[in-house]
Parts: structure tokens; sequence; C-alpha cells
């Protein structure tokens, strides 16, 4: 246990979850005209957020039960746009209407177990010591160039697909069984055939992670995105019985949501569910 | 553990339970016309939807105890009409006076422990290796066949019982009792035994079992209908002590409710509860 | 654990407690003439309750603490009767003065570990088989004539005592301790362990069970009703040290509350506390 | 485990402890007038409080953070007198502006390990066997004089001093850690220990226990008075090391307040903070 | 486990966390002027505290997530300064559109593995036992001398950087994994260990720990100070791979904030995010 490798990981977007509930009936007492120039402007916000380039993109999605009814799903450059982008909703004159009753903070990541042993291995041939100043000056070069390589992945647009899934969830640290005792090669071993499934579904499940040590209270947020619902079910329930997600994995809540375009809005705001994600 | 079998499972009708508080004082100060014309809409709603085809019913239940007043119960083909659902519900005027404080997200699920352990019987004589086209193929067929088979209890028809009670329920993924880490054919063995006590109560309790994962907060939704409520008692009680309950069940919190048909409404609104649900 | 012996239980009286909370502030800017119509209105549905025949009583509590002010039990026929009294309270236009925090729902069950024993040896030496039609039929008589001998345990009145102890409890079914997996004899001679502990205090502290399983979110509630407090504080902890209580339950709540007469409402409804209760 | 020795404990005074927060906006909306007024009713109930006599005092106290504002506590005679307490309480017309978020009720309570195990020696020695009626007779005898002898410990005054930090725990019934398994001979000499820390800190920290089982969600309540707040720190500190705290105790949430004398109640409602505890 | 060493500490400035949430909408209902007026008389007041001297100072933080608004971070001789904090801030008329949603409470602490065990080789070279009168002065001036050496560390000006992460933990009392029964040897080895990591990143984050056993629900409160976030997850991530934290942390909710200078008030009640953090 004295010197347990760490993985590197690659840091990108910044994220931020926002679920609102409605106040419904207030929306109501509002007069027809009223609710235009409210959706009006907040789809004029939405559509310029949603074409926005260089991954700072806003979407929004209309909520399936009790959890909330619309969430806000945001990319930035850094914490401070996301400061920026709750504060532009909140300015929003519908917000008045919007009561934000949770939130994820995150920021995407790339977990490197491979090039890690791959690193370690490379450097350890060419004698170099952990932590020395050689060996970080290495480690740095590598993950810049993979940095570069992998910039795509790691400030990406926000999938167009129709659902999004998203959950929070922890690696245990239980009294027997715990993640971060266990040695790198095994964690290694496992993520690798936990990715292994992930890439099976690759064709129809598009996957985002990102980590939030520090940031929220889980350790990692997982966005799946897809044209429909079903596949979440069948990804999630077979990765259940992977080692690493059998033994290691602490889900938080789910959340099930379907993509509302910027000229949706309305009709999410009227309750025309159909036309509104469609 | 390097390559557990996952059960096949078929994957039925979108399911949305949703339960509401009545506010009960602003409905009582609604003027008595006012009241009926609301209760009028909301009937009228509740008879198209509970006597809809192809497996799109809604059924409304009145609750004991503190945790809701009405439980509203929607099968859909998906879950876009699951929103809609919700959406229709919002815009009766009578939700003016409903507060949703609960809700569950699921598919109804068979669950086919006893074929997929045939079907890699049977692939496997062929000479198959599992994850290949010609194995992947074969199972497609299989499950397709099963699932025209099963069609009715995939889009079933809401039971017409007068008892209802749903609870949501994890399989235990402890340092030591790890449901998705047991050997495939063990957990066959206790899902048979636990299905033969299901079977001493086939013409008394009514089962629906639906899958939730990546779609709400545990694994499974289970829902008993029955005429009287005392054998859900006597079947729970019993199954707590087969293998797969006693060790592998974690419990969410449990709803009773009684069935109102559409032309009860009002007197449920009315707080006339034995008319209401006979 | 392949065939498990399921205590039989018997069933009676269904049970509502419920916990209100008064709005204290509404209720004082009420003239006190309202005050009087309505407390009138309450005691005398509450008068007509305590005296109700056959097990069909409610009666009503003064809580301790911030978990409520007032606590109504309800003993009834079936679930109907229970959500028929709910509403029943509900229509009282004191009701609009009371908010419902808490509730919990059970059937008063008496749990016959010793009979199971003897129905199981004695059937066993006529040679009978567990399941079998004849095992079933005998066992089906010998618990309708206890259900005949035990109907006042079964369908008691509410005892008149001056205080009440209620609180919901599971057993434990942990990865190392649990009661579903231990063996029938060894679950028997540790209830009887735990009867003597009850045994000691029969004439001090009346103790009533009742199961949940199915119904609410814990196995069982148990009442304790007793002239003064202390003796549920010395018959628990005394409890807490026999096998069954220190190994294998978890406690829920615990709520106190003390008996208030009809005739004592107004009290009540007056902060004159102790004229309410005495 | 067949006969655990259960410790003999000594009952005492009657204890509620209740959390408010004000409702500083309405109360800063009342006029300069009615704000003396109320606050005049209120130290005038909580002056007679303070000085009554036979342990039956009441005390306020200022809470830092947001788990509540203002602290009563209440010593009486019995649960009847606490009831009537809580319901003075409400009937000053400053409760309009204060709300009762929490609450923690209780009995004080002298654990006698030492003595449990000397009368344990002494009837052995006589020949008497636990639970005949000379044994039980014999025990009364002794805990009756003891209950003599402790009479000031047992019905206390409010200590005088400047900060008090109350909290609620347990002992742990854990799979493999049971304090309630535990030997008997084993528990006395942890508590001996833990009173060993207890009495180092004797002059600065003083103790009050009191039982709670069957009253409120934990088994003890631990009210500590002292003139400053670093000692509770390393106090109990200190004791999270000795066997009993570290290996079976569980915590309740923490409470910390300053005593507002009767005569300052007004400087704290004007959030004069220094003034109030000074 | 009949000795165990407790490691002394030297306790600093007391420190309370305020989580608030704004009621934008009533704020926003304000005239120009009047928020004008508040936002300078709450401005005023933050800019004195900010420049206060002696480790007397308050700050403020914009939140990210739907946990708060505006985070304020008080410095204070003792309790009572804090409990006129909080009643200053109440005062401040900007409060009424303030709603205080969280708080931690806790006092600067340096933990002091190192000294410990050198004091008590020391001590006991020297002869001296434990406990004994000798000791106990010995120990006292050695900590006071460090006390007056470490003053800067005990009572420290608030860093000026621009984010802040706080989140309270606790040392895990599990039934194998149990941080208090662990060798004092093999504690400080953790500990040290564990600070290596931290002085890896001394010069970007700054780091101060709190204690608040016996104050706040968790045993310790961690406040991360950096110019960029993403500091914060690479150290904490790391953290949770070395021993300490792997098997013996357990960790609260996270909050990540960024500063408000004085006059960022008005840019931050406007929703001028970017500007009130700049």
């Amino acid at each position: 246990m004295s010197n347990p490798i760490v993985p590197f990981t690659l840091d990108g977007a910044s994220v931020l979850h926002q679920m609102f509930h409605v106040r419904w009936e207030e929306w109501r007492a509002l007069d027809q005209h009223s609710r235009q120039v409210l959706v009006d402007e907040a789809s004029a916000w939405l559509s310029s957020r949603e074409s926005a380039e260089g991954g700072e993109q806003s979407a929004a999605f209309a909520m399936l039960g009790h959890k909330g009814d619309l969430m806000l799903l945001h990319y930035r450059r850094d914490f401070v746009g996301l400061l920026e982008a709750q504060a532009q909703v909140r300015k929003l004159r519908i917000s008045e209407y919007l009561e934000c009753s949770n939130s994820y903070l995150s920021v995407v990541e790339l977990g490197l177990y491979e090039s890690t042993r791959k690193i370690h291995d490379e450097l350890g041939e060419r004698g170099l010591t952990p932590g020395s100043e050689e060996w970080d000056q290495a480690v740095t070069e590598t993950l810049d160039r993979q940095k570069k390589a992998m910039s795509g992945r790691l400030r990406p647009e926000i999938p167009s697909a129709r659902y999004l899934c998203f959950y929070p969830m922890d690696r245990k640290r239980g009294e027997l069984k715990n993640w971060f005792s266990e040695d790198f090669a095994d964690r290694q071993k496992m993520m690798h055939e936990h990715g292994m499934i992930g890439r099976k579904y690759g064709g129809i499940v598009k996957q985002i992670i990102s980590g939030s040590i520090g940031f929220d209270d889980w350790e990692w947020g997982v966005d799946l995105f897809a044209e429909s619902p079903l596949p979440f079910k069948q990804l999630i329930y077979e990765m259940r019985f992977d080692k690493v997600s059998a033994e290691f994995a602490l889900f938080g809540p789910f959340y099930i949501a379907l993509r509302i375009a910027p000229g949706g809005l309305m009709a999410f705001m009227k309750d025309d569910a159909r036309s509104a994600v469609e």
C-alpha cells in the first residue's frame, strides 16, 4: 500500500447539471402574451447556447417523474463560465417560474489507466524514479501530448441524442472491498473489462464521464446519450455484473430526460409533451 | 468472475407511478359547481385511459397513510407516452389541487433465468462462442420468438383487482453477500425457488415486475394486485425467508392503495372513502 | 436453508397511527366560539369512536417533542375501514388546523413460533409432508381454531392506559447476522426468551404487536401501554440485552404520547396540557 | 449470551430539549412596544422557571449555526410536567415568532455498572438466585438506598455554566462489534476507563447523562456544561480513543449554545449577541 | 488498547461557515435605489471585516450549484465572536433576502502527531509517567511554546485565493477498520504520508484544517484555497489512494465557491457573475 499508483487523468470542459421544478400554477396564471414573451427570451438564449462554439454549449431536457420538470446541461471553459451560466439562467424572466431543486458540478474527465501503466513501464525502463524531476517532466510531456490528441473528447459538443441518462457514482471504500486499496494492475484490468462492455454499446450509447472529486458529493458523474432509453437499462444491467461495478460501484440517483429543441420550449411550457421533444 | 452470465430480459410497457397529495383545504374552498366541473373533466380523462387499448392504460388508487392521497399508475408504449401522460394529468384543471410528491419510472420486465440457461446450453452444444456474431444472432432470434409468445405479459392491462401494493427493491451488493458476484447457476436456483412461492399465491396475488436500472433509484419495481391486502403480507413474509430475499433483497418504501373507478372520483374527492373504492 | 420454516401468524384488526402537527397560529386566530364549535364536533366524533364496539375504536393522544402534537390511533375491521377513518378525520372541520406529518399502517399480529413448532411436530408424526394438500388442510384447521380462541387479542380494545409508546422495527438481514437465515429452532428459542421479559412486565406494560410487511416501511409496529413512562424504558433496555434484540433488532423512531379523553380535547387545544391528560 | 447482566440504572428528572428557529423577519416587522411586551412576558416566565425549586427548572440558550437560534432546556418531575412546559412555552405570545425545529426527550440517568457488579457479587455470596423474589427485594432495597443518596444528582439544578454542548448517542449493535452482546465484566471495565477520563475534566466540564431508550430516537442524551467550549472538544476527542467510544459509540448531531439570562432575552431578540450572553 | 496515545492538538481561531440562498424573486421586486442602499450597507460591513486585524475576518464567496448562492466565512477570537458575527449578518438589511440553509462550526486545529511522538519519547527518557503532574506540566510547557511559534497558523488571515473548496470529514470507526483503535505509531506514519502529498501541492493549494468534535456533526472541516479549481480535484484524488484516506476517511458534502470582493457584491446581487468574482 505504501506507494499506490494514482491513474493519470485529463480534465476538460466544466459541467453543470441543473434540475428545475416548474411552478406550473403561477405560470398558468400568466396571460398568453406574457408567456410568449418569456418563452421567446428563453428560447433565444437557449438557441444561442446550443450553437455556441468551442464546447461552451447549454441544452434543455424534459424530465420524467417527480425529481424535476426541466434539466439544463451546461458545458463551459471553466467554473467562472458555469457561474455565469447559472447567473444568465437566473436572469431570464422565465426563471421566476423555475425552482432549482438539484444540481451537479463536475469536469469532463478521461481516466488513463492504460496510459498510466505504459508511462510507468516506459519511464521505469528509462531508469527514472517516480516523483523525480525528470519523471514529472516526462509525465507532463506525455499528458500534454495526449491532451492535444484528445481535445475533442475533452471539450465535446453536447451529443444531439434524444435521451439523456445522468447519474453520479462512487468507488466503494468499504472495510473489505476498497477500490482505493486495490493493486493498480487489478484496477487497470477491471477498468479494461468495464470499458469492453461500453465499447459493445458504442454505436448506440454515447458516454461522457466527468470527475467531481472535490467539487460535488459523489466522485464521478456519468452522462449517457441515446436515441431510445432501453439501451441505458441494458448497458447498466450488463455492467452491474462486471467486477468493478459488482464489487466497487456505489450509485447515486438516476435522472432520465428527453432533449427539448429551442423551438420546443413553448410546447414544453404548454405541456404539449410530444411536440416538445419531437 | 471473469465472464459472469447476464440473464436475458424482455422489456415491455413503460410504467410510471405517480403519488399525489391533495390540497384539501384549497379544494374545499372551491364552490360545489366548480368542483363538479373539475371532477367531471378528470373522470372523463381517467375513463378514457382505463378503457384504452394496446396496454396504454392509466388507473387511479386511493392511498392509505401520509405518503400520499392519490396514486396514478400509467402504462404506455414508450417514455414519450409517459411524458405525455404526466403532461395530460398536469393539464387537468384538478391538478391545481394535486401535489406530486413521489413517482417511480420503470419498464415491465420478464427476467429469463430459465431461458438464459437453456440458450447457453443449446448454443454451447452447437459449438457457438458467447459474443460471436452467430451467437448473438441465435440469441436475438430466440428472444424475439419469446417476446412474441409473451407479448400479453409484456404489455399487460392494469389488473382490475381492488388492492395494489407497490415497492421498489435492489439486489444487495454487500462486501460479503453480493448478488452480482454469485454464480449464474446459484442465482438461477434461487430465482426458481423464489418463483415457486409466487406461484403458490398465483390465483390470489397477481404480480407485475418492472425493471428500473438506469431509470430510477432502485433496480426493480414490484406491483402486487389482489382483492384483499392480507395476502400481500403473507406472500412477502414467506418470501423473506427464501434465500434470494433473505440474503440478497433490499426493500424501498411500501405503498398500499385501493382502486378508484372513474365513477368513484367524486366520492374520493368528497372523502366518501367507502363508496369511492366500492 | 433450502426449506426454512416460516412461523405461522394470526392477523387481526387493521391499525393506523396518524401523527399531526397543530397549526397553532391559525388556530389561535380563530374566535372563541368557532373554536368551541370545531372542538365539539371533533369531541363528538372521538367520543363515538372511543366507545365503538367490535374493536373498531379510535383514540387521541398528546405528543411530547417536535415530532407532532396529536396522535390518532385507529383500529378497524379492514383497510377500507381505515381509509374511511382517515377520510372522517379529514372531514372534521378541525382538520383544517391539523397537518398529518407521519403515519403507520399495520395489522394486529400474533406470531405463533411455539404453535408452529408443535404443528410441524404433530403433522410430521402423522406422516404428512409440508405443502401437501392434507398438510395445508390440517394447518388451516389448527389456525382457525386458534384464531377463534384468540379473537379477543386479535381484535382488542385500545387499552385505556395513560401513556403510549409506539415504534416500528425490523429484524436485521445483515451480511453476517441475518434473522431470516437463522434456523427455526434458534429463532423459536430466542423469541421465547424475548417473550419471558415481556411477561415479567405483564402487569405493568400492555404490548400490542402489529405486522406491516408489505404495508409500511418497517416489518413490525410495537405499541406499549402503561400508566407511567419509566417501565417503557426499563422494559426496552432489558430487552436490548436479550439475543434476539441485541443481534437482530433494528429500531425506527420512537413516539411517546399521553391519552386525551374526548372531554380533554378542548383543554388540549387551549394548551392546558395537564387537564387535557388527567 | 443466555443470561446477560443488565446494568441497574437510577432514573431522575424528566428532560426536554427544544430547538427553535426565530422568524426574524416577522419579529422585526413588529413595533418596538409590542416586542417589548412579548419579551417581558417571556422573560418573566423564564425568570420564574430559572429560580424554580425541586429540580423543575427551564433555561434558555443562544445557538450557533443553522440548526436553530434558541434552545430551551426543561427539567421536570415527570412527563406531564414536560407536556405542560411545552404548552406553557407555546402559550407565550413570543412563540408566534418561534418555530420548534427539533427536540429531545429523556430522563436523567445514573448508570450503575459498579454497583451492579457489587450487588450481583453480594447477593450471589448470600446464595440468592437472580430473578427470585428475595433477590428482587434485595435489589430494590439497595437501589432505593442509592436513589436517596444520589437524589441531588438525579434531580439536579441546571448548571449555571456559560456553554452547553448537547448530543444524543447510541451503543453500537454491529454484526461484529455489539455492545449489548459484550460480557458484563468487559462492559464494566470499559465504562470504568471511560469514567476516568470524565473525572479528569471534572472541575471544568459538568456532565449530565439522560436515558432515552423508548422515549426518543437515540439511546442516551449527553449534556456538557462548561465556561468555555474548548474543553468539550478536548474531552470528547480524548474519549474517542477509549475502547468504549472507539468501538461502541455512535454519535448523533452536536448542538452548541450559550446561556441567556432572563435579563438577556431582549438583547438576544435584538441580535445584540454579546450582551445577551454576558 | 488500554492506554491509547491521543495526539496533542493546538486550537486557534473560531470558524463559522454560513451558506445562504438568496431570495432572488423578492430581491428583484425591490426598487433599484433600495437595492443599492442595502448592498452598500452590506459591502461596508464586509469591507470592514475583510480588513479586520488579529485574525477576526469575514469573507464572502459566490457558490456554484443548488446548495447555496452565497457563502460567508468568519474567523473570530472565540465563539462569542462568532455569535456576534452571525447576529451582525442578520442585522444587515440585506439578510431579509438571505436564507441560511447550512453552516459549519469549528476551531482552527493543528494536529501534532510528530510532536506527540517526540514529547512522549523525550518525557519517557526523562523517566516521567504519562498522567503524572510532572508529565502534564512538561507537556503544557511544550505546547505553550509551540502555540507561540505557530500563532500565525493558529489565527490566520483568510487566504486571498480566488477559489474555496470546503468539506467536513470523519475518521472511520468501522467494525474492522477503526482509526481510533489503530496504534499511535501507525496513525503517525499514515498522517506523515498524507502530509507529504499536501506538501507537494503546497505552493498551489493552501489548506486550513479546523476541528469540530463536540461542535458540529463531523470531526473535522477542511478548507482548501487556490487560484483555480482543478488542483482541488487532483490533490483530493491523489490523497484518496493514500492509506489514511483510502481506509479511514469519510467525507461529507463538498462546497465550491469563488471569492467576492466587497466591491463585487452589487455585481453578484445583479447576477453579473463574472465581474463579481474578477
